[in-house]
């Protein structure tokens, strides 16, 4: 029998996956679940996206240009200049996701055995990519301490190898939900023009920002236009994951030319998710506003019942909409099966993503889980409440 | 200025692809073009699929499981069923496209330097999916006076090595139009068993076979099972290119559970295609009744029409929709680009695919162009007609 490829065998598996059999059994053995483990929101798609594709007239479903249509992207580019990033429609190109736009930005700017550099914890698939493309994390530890700040410029200079060729930060940032203040993108494009190396962001929660913070994206920074590449989705913004619709952008046309090659092998991205992206652009702000509130209020409550339970640290997030936080527990990889497993109040129990999936240097972030705070109030105070007596019973 | 990667320009550009500027510019100078260039039929796509997703009561554009619902791949076991290819819907990845399911393919089962066998002329697009995933094509050359029938077995034998790890085969084939008999797969089968290879078969072809051929599938082949892995895709066989729908076949729980891994990373397949793909395997048998018919008809008349000017050799397809023509020139892609760039027959010309760029050996088919009979009966007779008025005046 022919072998898979050691790349394969080191694929490594989501967090959020591994405890997915775990659900299933309790699920069938009766036990309702709050799912606080995905970032698959409860919260609804605007109605003029899911009403686009009802009233297509399409008479074959074709393929569309491999860089996304023109319109498209002139739209996209209209919705970023309201953003204060000004970038042209070709230097977008239209992706599957936000996820092939970062396969197709680590493809285009990295070889096999080439660095990258990340503040940890990030988000978890991060790894995946990297091991598909043959490339090495090298992690740079932000600390819940510091409710996961920037780490000092000496910390990412003391990794900088010949091999390094790009800085990737998630702004706001999943798991953390630290928003990065424009003197910390400041630091890192000093950095990244210093060393001469890319800076990718992954600005997919851009839209949730809170507390009358703003969001400063890559792409403002002057001077940093060879360096920077962009990666974004409509998945979270208008809740769409569904869709698979996201987008690389760089103003280094060498990176978009090169990316174009990876898209046009692929050769294209989802038509009808196209047609419900692009209606999905005239989306009224109220319904961002509704959004924020409600994420917001979701925060508030989450992080007050949080840090009302004793031994439990939690750091303030000021964008997306997950929080780490950390339990007085060893393994909680291991609590988080036996909240599956065993334990329930009144039938009902929580699935929680163990933050260690979310670091790349073993043995860090053990006793930490990440939250996503993608359902309403009432399922997040008792979802809370069962973590609580959770604790008072578990022993590791 | 930081560097794009050596991967990145390794990538090849698709040779349908680097005539568009010079097909633009003939359009702008008021020529009117047919496009023989591209495998993206003007048959409509069955309205089942297209009405599918007008009717959808989603309020929430979630995410599906990565490797497609349960409900999707069971529907798609049945209707491998109906073809004598037994599967299980466990054996299935739904993929974003057979693109896709090609990459997940590679990554796999083979890493850096690996190699794999491809009889050539093949599909260009296997060259972008090897540069990117770092493993070397090895051509075994297949050729136009035997209508591209599979190479010998010794052929295929002289090129393994240690590292080699698959054959992949195309069937029915693009660029070619040929289609295996079962004594052929039997003989690769024989191969890939002895040498512990897998053998990849790429169908997205099946359901366009004619005069009387019936396709026979990696799948139905007995002793197989640990070796081969199918790719599928809706793009064709419905006329659906834009849904971005395909899959991933195997019975090699190693490889399944593998491509998992790389189908987690990138979350799901696109919904709405989903919804019209599992609509679409409504589709009647007189839909492909039609279809058939109509391609049939459409070969025909390409065939006949070519065969008549002097100096064009053209191998007969058994399948798919495209046909290698070799020309009286030396250089197709010269020829190409003239076709767009300094003729027309009454303001019309035509665009096709220089062949070279299917070919992995350099300077092999150079004579050569696909022809992709997408377009009506009329249009084929119009464009073969301007094909043969060029030749007249053409010198290279
Ligand atoms: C930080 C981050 N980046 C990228 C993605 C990929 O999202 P998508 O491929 O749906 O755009 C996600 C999804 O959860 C994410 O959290
Ligand atoms: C032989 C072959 N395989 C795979 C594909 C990929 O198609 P898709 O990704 O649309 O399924 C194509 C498209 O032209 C093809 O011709």
């Amino acid at each position: 029998m022919p072998a898979i490829s050691k790349k394969g065998q080191l694929m490594p598996q989501s967090p959020i996956r591994k405890l997915v059999p775990f659900a299933e059994e309790a699920t069938k053995n009766g036990k309702t679940i709050y799912y606080l483990n995905i970032g698959q929101p409860d919260i609804k798609t605007p109605q003029i996206a899911l009403d686009a594709v009802k009233v297509h007239s399409l008479e074959v479903l074709a393929y569309t240009r491999s860089e996304g249509s023109e319109e498209y992207r002139r739209k996209i580019a209209n919705y970023y200049s309201d953003k204060d990033i000004e970038v042209n429609h070709d230097d977008i190109i239209v992706t599957t996701g936000g996820s092939e736009a970062l396969l197709f930005a680590f493809g285009s700017i990295m070889d096999v055995d080439d660095e990258i550099i990340i503040p940890e914890p990030f988000y978890a698939n991060y790894n995946g990519f990297s091991t598909s493309s043959g490339i090495n994390v090298v992690p740079v530890i932000s600390k819940i301490e510091d409710n996961f700040a920037l780490p000092a410029i000496e910390e990412f200079e003391k990794l900088i190898t010949p091999k390094t060729k790009a800085i990737l930060i998630c702004n706001p940032g999943n798991p953390t939900g630290y928003l990065y203040s424009k003197e910390e993108i400041k630091k890192l494009a000093t950095i990244v023009k210093k060393h001469d190396l890319f800076l990718i962001a992954d600005e997919v929660y851009r839209e949730f920002t809170y507390d009358g913070n703003t969001h400063y994206s890559i792409m403002q920074e002057e001077g940093l236009e060879n360096h920077a590449i962009m990666i974004d989705s409509v998945s979270k913004r208008y809740s769409m994951c569904g869709a698979r619709i996201g987008c690389l952008v760089s103003k280094n046309k060498d990176v978009i030319q090169t990316a174009l090659k990876f898209a046009q092998a692929r050769l294209s991205p989802p038509t009808l998710a196209q047609i419900a992206s692009e209606a999905a652009l005239g989306t009224p702000q109220s319904y961002f506003d509704d959004v924020i509130e409600e994420y917001v209020e979701r925060r508030n409550v989450l992080i007050e019942e949080l840090q009302k339970i004793e031994g439990v640290q939690v750091a303030t997030p000021k964008g997306a909409f997950y929080c780490i936080a950390q339990l007085p527990v060893k393994n909680s990889d291991a609590f988080a099966q036996w909240l599956l497993e065993n334990f329930d109040v009144n039938g009902e129990t929580v699935m929680v993503a163990p933050a260690a999936g979310f670091y790349s240097t073993p043995g860090v972030g053990l006793n930490q889980i990440r939250i996503a705070y993608v359902l309403k109030k009432e399922s997040l105070i008792k979802a809370v409440h069962i973590i609580k007596e959770a604790l008072k019973v578990y022993k590791d």
